[in-house]
């Protein structure tokens, strides 16, 4: 069987070399520093549960290539029954870890890809798709976490790729060589990528035929010389290294996936992991499928994340005794309200999504969009309901050291318990957590991961069909006459 | 074969002599009088789309009692595609009328009771699911239109229905019979009620065993002795009668259901047609059963509503030279994201659905809460965004007979132009149909249709399931110890 | 004395014989014509309340021109007290007549062209600033309620006045005699303009060198010849008409002020009521000076006819006996602040005023304009929560006819009650009342009068100053070396 | 004269000896300690732009008791203009601090207390009065910084004070001795007190004839024996301390006021400060009397907090290549109206305020609370739509360490750099200042800073008269007869 547990994860990263960068260090295990040790336990979630028995029909399928039994996160959606049980997962594990646990990036971009590769070879008659399912293979085979590598960094918005000053602002392809491709560029916040065994990167603009030498797409192990990973700073994140525990809120987890800058510095690709080399007439469309697959998963994660965080704050107002005031019951239920909706819609593009040439699924891309939309602006309305329950104890609490100082403990205990019979470590435990999961890091994501607000709403506008529900009015206003249309 | 054309539904209720008034007017044929004939209109296109080829897969399905084809509105959901046709289904009738059609609520009430009267049967040895079962075999064969009457006057809201110093504010047996029973009392607000052919009254709230005798539930046809229907106003009701056409904006359909007061004067009902006789411990499970039914409907006919919203919106636009602006693609995007949002809601709390013991289908309860309660927010929004974009010219315009006016009909033809290609005649139709489908009685509905948003709010809270929350964080937050949750 | 009761104001216009036309029909007076008869009402009452002991000070001062007492709305501004009273007033009148009464246009309008021709003068050598005052000597000494005509019809918003096709689309001189001018054209949506005494016309545009012609100001009496008055439909209209009392809601000041497309057909202007005629540099400073004006009233007149909404909610809660649920409460405080919200924007804007050359005070521009935004989302909102408190029964209540039928009353007035001591005619009263107020036309005026939502957002953007902010955010961040700046 | 500079502010500090204690340590010298320099030189400012020219007439007045000029930190308001400078100067303050300046607190305790111990002196014939404005004097002449010391811990929220099972968890007497009164108990989330020169320590809830040892008001200097500070963490604390300099994004600053836990453990209070001691009839009024003072603030400082991240939004806008999209000129110009919305409440309380019986000027309460309670909504708001224009840079941008790594200096240099001519450190300097200013500290203290949302309701809820606008109701619906009311 080719399913790996957690702790064969675990040793698996520390088998690779990645060059890593953190705050002027330069990182040695990730596996093993306090800054990365959260992000792997939340990615190594993903391996364990596949193997337990209550999550195991969610976390593991069959594969399509070889019939055996693999990780849901290394498999080709066939069915709406994929598609759904996808966001199923997503939620499970958010509930789990309160955190971002990063493989879903990868999962997207192989299925993306997958049916790209198809499309292009079918057209231009090269052999992508053909290199992909063996990649693909290898990845099921192994149970590789891959990072799907995106984003780049776009220095001036108003140029397209070629007309940057700098030609590398975009990821491109600087040589060609006989046994492959040499590239160069960036790709920025990239979740998931100091923990991941490699790197699937794609194009992440439509692109004109000037821009054709930034139409690449490859995989590249996460040690290959020349891959530079430099891991950005997140909210509070010191407070991992300094010894604190109670803190840091969600101490496994920690409060986001873990985001790095990835940089290509003449990096050599050979052939068989080149997916896409200059067609750039796919670039967009690879672009929305991407943007499909992952803005579907935001009703998935987020919702299994504000769970957590709808319980903490009941169980903090508990601890203060304000669980039966009705504003307070009726903040929770708008909470409950805010993420089922953020559910529905993920759900709803899950099970009337379609399939591709390739036979593979994808969901439906108009509601993606309005799924990725809404978690824009409904997670940032959780947490401030969040803020509101939990009192201005979020701001002010004290620190650990502290509650445990010989000189000051004991004040610090008696004055942060609420209920006379719970403790105030329980309290303050709840704050932290809270305090972790509402605080800018965590809410960016829910902004940006998978596209700003606008890339969503400009989706939406291409998808609306606004000629046609003219006509429905027209016919209804008697303006001309229309046959019945198919809704 | 057992479906009625348009024409035939209107002929079968001229048959009928149903007790009908109207602003001090006694109505002679519901079918025949301009104030009712754009409600008939809407009812007649549920028979005409099931027989018309491009709606008959979404309006037409197969009888589980009789193998016959009939209409989807006669049927009890027997999987998740039933559910989930329903709400496209929703979706296509109001993209075709801008309005209500009347026919889905006796449709959630037929699968209410049906479900509702088998688990009855089973824990009480009564009888009422065959009879039921006897209602849905007429009902499917002469395809009859039937109103779900479930809304009581309620009368005091803080006292419960035997508390009311007026034991008739809640409708109940009054006497029992060998043959049958007496009822008296009145439900408001019944959609479709003056040109249904019978009504299926159910009761409208939680009950204990002092209130035993409000817990009745029956079948009556319309033209019943001492059943008396009174009508009630709509927002710019008198407009269908002065002769004007343009004026009213949908001309063909109206801008809502036509909802009535149907009084039950000491009302005779046959054994044969009572389906709940003082079984009060159902009562709430009725209730709840038929919200849930008729709740998650309001992103199917809602979202064809906007559909035609949206598209009168930007065809107006685009008579005023407007369509371009970057705010209109702003707000339009907006409407279709808020009512691409609700159709996710409906989709998604129909392919989460169950079976009952009865064999049917039902809608998830909370998530089809949550549809409804963001249709009472959304719509509100999306008619606001629809008088946002029209101009001020929504609230001025000239009547028809102004436009007609040998005096002065040029000034207002000659005035009423926008873009010069356009006709002004074409604007002022948009115009109108805006201000129909955007004034007083039609956001109303969105309210209150299918219960407040506090009836939501409260469902809500029901199955939030906030112990399993709290539980969460607490394992995130490491107060105590908990097994692996399943989601 | 000058000021006129409103008796008085009906016979003045009694007096007059203005061309207004109306669903098809050459009106005689609006003073007796009942679809005109509440707008009189309304107007009539700014007259009464001047008179009343209880609001003279509020409703009247002192003319600055001859030291007489006057109606405030005759009024040019000269003190913080002045604008701000005037915000008292406007609130004060909207909770006594729940509606629009219109005079506050032309009272704009006045003070617009005051300051602005002021400014004319004195850049151009004109004598436009004497000619209005002598017409503000006349409008003081007789009382006069005049209209603020600003808004032209725009024909195609992509093109300017002399891009028209049409070049009439927006009002312009068409040609000049020795004592006067000859213009043609036609204001939309005019307030009050059938029952007032004159016309204040003002463009409408930013004009450049090849508009001149449209950048024209003038007076013209009410029954100048070639002025024709077309009256535009609103919702509910010709309940007023039909002998219904109840039915109106608000049976003595209607729904809104009553707006009127206004043409002018080759109507003749003597030279001494020609306040701009060419200067179309101004054309832009005058329209964005009316619209400060204008713009700071909305906090005012629209918080006193939500004042009135919130009672007739907290009444009709009472009579249904909701008004000690929480859910309602918190419903209730919402609205009341929401109301208080718009109330402090335009205080603010008045108390943060300044003087202008002429003398005379106006509101800051920027505090206006969010007023005004404020009112085009927080009204609706407020009507939206009235209608959630007011329950279904507000979009299906039997008309006043049914309730006084001999055969259904009886079953009317049984079913319609709540509360078993509040009569069922309270209760209905209530529900006319709130429907009135929260309908189709009633919105719209908040959306569009003063001018439309991006009217707004394009003023706020230009007094934003968004570059001092980029300093202080410079210098903050440390980026380059700035001096303390004042605020 | 009798102001300090900001250098005589920290030396005034550096003499004091309070007991502090912050993550485990106890603090030496504030002043000089990194955690708290930034917190010292936002106060410290009050000092400075007193003196400075551009400013001094909005920070500086004269004492209406000894006629000296002080700063106005230090005054009694005695006219609506000083309410009016009051706002003016927070929003010039928050301008230039982009944080919070804590001076107010203490300010806004000053005065209340001022009135109410008139209030009381005249109803119990105490000399409370006196004794404040002694203290008032010594404040004024050595312009000294207290904090307002009002929020206990509270304990169980059901319970009052003399109820909580352990009697601390609110301040309140433990003996009354000759020479003064002994005081216990512990003040939660108190803004400025570590960097205070003493404490103004009020009750914070409305109390019984049972909590009369709970209406304790008095003064005691920061380094009274007994009285223990434990400061509390902040979002991204350890960043002032780990030498990083950038990465603070506001340096000089920091993000909030600084708030700590103050502990009374047996803290002698001689009578000359003892301001209220049993007179429980007081303290609600005291209560509300401080909440709207301070409640008034929040439109002045989160004002000039919002146009500093305006400007950073807008400056990295224009460092991204994206300001002139019309999607992020409709964002900043959405933060405007946001923005100065609040300005307008905060303006509008101030000039409704009135005159108290002690000669005192307040602020209207209605529209204070009004004020606090859009805050806790539009802050948010402003914060997320400013975390849309920045992108998810700001989540995931690398260290000040990282860019100035000799290994991987160049990357990240090359990397984040957007417009080719501004520098990648302008732009990490505005990602800093941004995510500063969004993160959850900075947050939490405008939901919470001046009383819970709820709070504001409760008080909105009192003041909104609700029997008044019932009665105009009435009147429109012809609901019995009443007079004309006045507003």
């Amino acid at each position: 069987m080719s399913m790996m547990t957690g702790e064969q994860y675990r040793k698996s990263l520390r088998r690779l070399k990645p060059e890593i960068y953190y705050m002027g260090e330069k990182i040695e295990s990730v596996a093993d520093h306090p800054a990365f040790v959260p992000h792997v336990n939340a990615a190594a979630l993903t391996y364990e549960m596949a193997l337990a028995p209550e999550f195991e029909e969610l976390l593991s399928t069959t594969s399509h290539l070889t019939g055996e039994k693999i990780n849901r996160y290394t498999h080709i959606h066939h069915s709406h029954d994929d598609l759904v049980k996808k966001v199923k997962m997503l939620r499970a594990l958010g509930q789990q870890t309160g955190s971002c646990f990063q493989r879903c990036v990868g999962h997207d971009g192989l299925n993306s890809v997958y049916s790209i590769t198809y499309e292009i070879d079918q057209k231009m008659g090269t052999d992508y798709h053909k290199r992909l399912v063996n990649l693909l293979k290898e990845v099921q085979s192994k149970d590789l976490m891959i990072s799907g590598a995106m984003t780049d960094v776009k220095g001036d918005r108003r140029l397209s790729p070629s007309q940057q000053k700098d030609p590398d602002l975009y990821v491109h392809m600087v040589e060609k060589q006989k046994d492959g491709i040499v590239v160069s560029g960036a790709k920025a916040h990239i979740t998931g990528a100091v923990n991941s065994h490699g790197h699937l990167v794609m194009p992440t603009a439509a692109m004109k035929a000037e821009d054709a030498g930034y139409a690449v797409c490859f995989y590249v192990p996460v040690d290959t010389p020349g891959v530079i990973h430099i891991f950005g700073r997140q909210t509070n994140d010191t407070r991992k290294c300094d010894g604190c525990f109670l803190d840091q809120g969600n101490v496994d987890y920690g409060i986001v996936g873990g985001e790095a800058l990835i940089v290509f510095d003449k990096v050599f690709v050979p052939w068989e992991r080149v997916f896409m080399c200059g067609e750039y007439e796919f670039a967009y469309e690879l672009v929305e499928r991407f943007a499909t697959a992952h803005r579907q998963n935001y009703g998935g994660c987020k919702t299994g994340m504000a769970d957590t965080l709808i319980g903490a704050s009941y169980a903090l107002a508990q601890a203060q005794g304000t669980d039966r005031a009705s504003h307070i019951r009726d903040k929770l239920v708008e909470m409950v309200h805010l993420t089922e909706t953020l559910y529905c819609c993920s759900i709803a593009c899950s099970c009337q999504g379609y399939a591709l040439p390739a036979g593979s699924y994808m969901a439906d891309p108009l509601l993606a969009n309005v799924t990725k939309l809404n978690v824009t602006r409904h997670v940032y309305e959780i947490a401030r309901l969040a803020q509101d329950i939990a009192g201005g104890i979020l701001a002010t609490a004290p620190s650990e050291m502290d509650w445990k100082d010989p000189r000051v403990g004991k004040y610090v205990d008696k004055y942060m318990k609420g209920v006379a019979d719970i403790p105030a470590e329980t309290r303050m435990r709840l704050i932290r957590l809270l305090e972790a999961m509402t605080c800018g890091t965590a809410l960016v994501e829910s902004m940006h991961g998978a596209g700003s607000p606008q890339a969503q709403r400009i989706m939406i506008e291409r998808q609306a069909n606004l000629e046609r529900k003219k006509r429905l009015a027209e016919k209804l206003a008697k303006i001309g006459e229309q046959p019945l249309l198919v809704c």
